[in-house]
């Protein structure tokens, strides 16, 4: 193996809404895919509730360690989204209205014969320093600050930005996954899946069981940022499954 | 407002499947909302990959900061299920076979004819000092280690423990929420849902947005400890929603 730099993102998703069960979040697994496309792996997860101090913690911690910080949620106009000011305060810059940002909301409200209110404006406050994310629904846009991507929370906005920031981002090679299934239980094959990471060094095995039909199953899935080792160790296990007597299905099940 | 202890938990899933994006996580919210039946505030939320250390260093952190941990993730028989031992680590604590779970374990594969193998012991693994908690699925159990609840990552698993435990951890009140939706822009309504909130000390208002057949909406959470004082908000916000022109939809749209 090559020795590479590895890129990282952590994401941080604010929002009471997630913590109370209220809403199901998505943009965890939106983040993570965008993310291995473009060959930056996503480190670590944090959801924390609409509290500044609790959201600057999270940044400063994260924005630190890794390469990029991302963001969803809380750059509404309301009360209650409060991650600009945050993560300003966190940063230790104050926050500005963006002159562009302010423009593109003139232009979408005079448009549809409505006035820019102050509830409104808030929409184009940015810490010092940042530069817009171009949101492709048409509403206000995200922020980027230093290695901090600010975005919507609204998963088909989120999803939108990241769009937006596609090939932006220096990464390295994206992971490649290979997956590998059978009708086995898990501790039937628990050997062969170590010998099998084991003997591949730099590609990685995990193990997710399922039931189905009331029989035992689990994909076994196979990650490296080498495209052919995690093929080459996707056949081993397949040789392996099949010597051990399950029926190895590609693709998993 | 009286003064009363709140109680909160945070949630550590492990999985490297959560991360890379394959999988989409469903105990958040359903740790999220059984917490808050027992009276208990999820106060934040770290996905972390199968990596001792990463785990070790997430529950250290989340476990002194709050009255209990939840884990969910990586306790199966597979080299990829290092939970118990990194918590054990993490606390510095043997890692043993616990007597009780071991006899569950024979039984449970006796009565099917198998064997109780190397892999398949690796379920009653626990650290020193733990308890079982019950697996009402008829698998192998989840553990109880101090003020840390260790639960399975497939979904109705978890869900199956959580309730298990349903009474069993002291918490305050639950918390009550109301909610009031309306066909209004954010924008529009931003000033009387903060002057709504900030007349209601003790009661949060949280919004969040949509597009219905093309039309923006928002629904709004109130939500407070103090069920009384959850539904006068919710009425007050209701008459200002009125007042301003909107048709209030109770319960949200």
């Amino acid at each position: 193996m090559d020795r590479e730099r590895i890129w990282t993102a952590a994401l941080v998703v604010i929002g009471d809404e997630i913590l109370s069960g209220r809403t199901q979040d998505k943009n965890v697994a939106e983040v993570a895919t965008w993310l291995n496309q473009q060959g930056i792996r996503l480190a670590e997860v944090r959801v924390v509730p609409d509290d500044p101090m609790r959201i600057g913690d999270a940044v400063n911690a994260l924005r630190s360690t890794n390469d990029y910080l991302i963001t969803t949620g809380g750059i509404g106009p309301t009360h209650d989204d409060i991650t600009i000011d945050s993560i300003a305060a966190a940063a230790g810059v104050p926050v500005i209205v963006h002159p562009e940002a302010r423009k593109m909301l003139e232009d979408y409200y005079s448009s549809r014969g409505l006035e820019l209110t102050e509830a409104r404006l808030r929409m184009a406050r940015v810490p010092e320093g940042a530069e817009l994310i171009p949101n492709p629904t048409g509403g206000p846009p995200g922020v980027r600050f230093d290695n901090i991507f600010i975005l919507a929370g609204i998963p088909n906005v989120a999803k939108a930005m990241l769009q937006a920031l596609d090939g932006q981002l220096q990464g390295g090679r994206p992971m490649v996954s290979v997956t590998v299934g059978a009708f086995a239980a898990e501790s039937e094959v628990a050997d062969l899946l170590r010998e099998t990471e084991n003997a591949h060094p730099g590609a990685a095995i995990g193990s997710y069981p399922f039931t189905k039909d009331d029989r035992f199953g689990a994909n076994f899935v196979i990650r490296s940022a080498d495209g052919d080792l995690a093929r080459t160790t996707g056949d081993a296990l397949t040789e392996r499954l099949r010597e051990a007597g399950f029926e190895p299905i590609e693709g998993g099940i």
